[in-house]
């Protein structure tokens, strides 16, 4: 039996249900993040609650500080039995659960904040490898940097790229190339390391930060700027970066001409680099 | 105590609870419709379903058909004693539950299909005098013409217009006045109606199709056609429609040059032409 945490109870995940009113169920009013956990040791919790933060104050939630969270997401590692191996935390926060009405509840409607941990099966064939990805048009809205769990463009592309044999879809606005549904999207070009910028449309993601911080200590040339789709044939590298896939390369986007490619150099240099990052496991928290 | 209608069964609104593995509450990954019910009739079911039918092709729901929802929201009427006066039927169907991942869970997976119904306190004094909105960027995803419950961009637009003490909010998309928060637009220039053509970016609303009948009907003259927001000081009425607010004119919008304008005689004729059409409940279902 698996415990989750809702609302300040430790309860089992069959007795964890929410009011059909919550605004999270009703309006996707809310928030959410995905933590690695390994071997017990969260990766980069205080990134994760900073981006929460963001995330709520975006929202205007009435709370924005969850400081908590991190012993609330350690004790379901170990009341779950995953201090060894890998897991994820997943956390969601909602407005709280009121009659349906578009604007905002009374202030004094609590959170919903829910909490759960699973086991992990690491993409290892994919890391080794590399995945097939296709493009699809960002149908998305125009606040991408905001983790909300208005997730239905994401599910809708992550699906097509199931269907057509692909692991991940990634996103094309206006001839730019800009992230996957749940990763986001690294290239080289000319031996250098070339990510998007943050803006609206990019979700700023945690292991992006930790790449573009590990590029910077290994010397690494990288760069933050717009990338074309039409450039993709010329790309010499591709990989997706995330809290689940780490660094795996893209060997081939079915919709377009990158086809066959083994994993480069540069992104073995950075896997590795992240698996190092990992092993220290600086920012942890040990469970 | 009200009843509410959740997966088959009628039970006490207190006790409609969704697991939180629900994709509703997961990843918006679902659809609803509200209907409005006078003395117990519904008005437009078929044009309703039929709504619910393509959202869930556009969403690729394992069922799409939804017959047999009128007579459950007509037997909650019945259960909670609103067969006089008015109502609003609230439907939403998920993806149903499973263990969170974005692509689509197996396909005998059920959807979650839940309906209430509540007391309607109509906008009398607002279809009277007339309200208040403001225009807000349009930050919606691009597929605005399925009724999805991706609705965060809508409650925080929503919310802004509460806070400049407004009743709605109106998004402009690239200079294009679009549509509200939970309502059409229609506007008056040089003696024609006008509202904007369905696309991607607009809700296919049930009220807004009744109202370009009525012009019809009526011999109004009337087109659908881009309306641009630099043009709204020009115009000469506007309304809002929509199964909640029915006909109700624009007094003012705050941040525009559309100050204190009596609501005109096309909004007047629309109104009382609808309110005709609500009394003749010609393609209602009586409870």
């Amino acid at each position: 039996m698996m415990f989750v945490y809702l609302n300040g109870e430790y309860i089992p995940e069959e007795n964890a249900r929410i009011s059909t009113n919550d605004r999270g169920f009703l309006f996707s009013d809310g928030i959410y993040e995905v933590i690695r956990s390994y071997d017990g040791t969260l990766f980069e919790p205080s990134a994760h609650l900073a981006r929460l933060g963001y995330g709520a104050r975006a929202l205007r939630l009435t709370e924005t500080g969850f400081d908590y969270l991190p012993e609330v997401a350690s004790e379901l590692i170990r009341r779950n039995g995953l201090e060894s191996g890998d897991a994820t935390v997943y956390i969601q926060v909602t407005r709280g659960s009121a009659p349906r009405t578009h604007r905002f509840p009374p202030k004094d409607t609590p959170l919903t904040v829910y909490v759960t941990v699973r086991r992990f099966n690491p993409h290892d064939s994919e890391q080794q490898q590399g995945i097939a990805a296709i493009l699809v048009p960002d149908q998305r809205w125009a606040r991408c940097d905001v983790k909300s769990t208005a997730l239905l463009p994401n599910v809708l592309a992550n699906q097509q790229a199931v269907d057509a044999g692909a692991f991940e879809a990634l996103f094309v606005r206006e001839g730019m190339l800009m992230e996957g549904t749940h990763s986001n999207v690294f290239v080289v070009v000319k031996g250098e390391v070339i990510t998007p910028p943050l803006t609206n449309y990019i979700l700023g993601g945690i292991t992006r930060g930790v790449i573009l911080e590990l590029c910077h200590k290994l010397r690494i040339p990288h760069r933050e700027t717009t990338l074309l789709s039409s450039d993709i044939p010329e790309m010499e590298e591709i990989m997706i970066v995330g809290t689940t896939v780490e660094v795996t390369p893209v060997r081939k986007i079915l919709n377009v001409n990158f086809q066959n490619r083994d994993p480069g150099p540069l992104t073995r240099r950075l896997q590795s680099a992240f698996r190092e990052r990992v092993r220290q496991g600086t920012a942890g928290i040990r469970v």
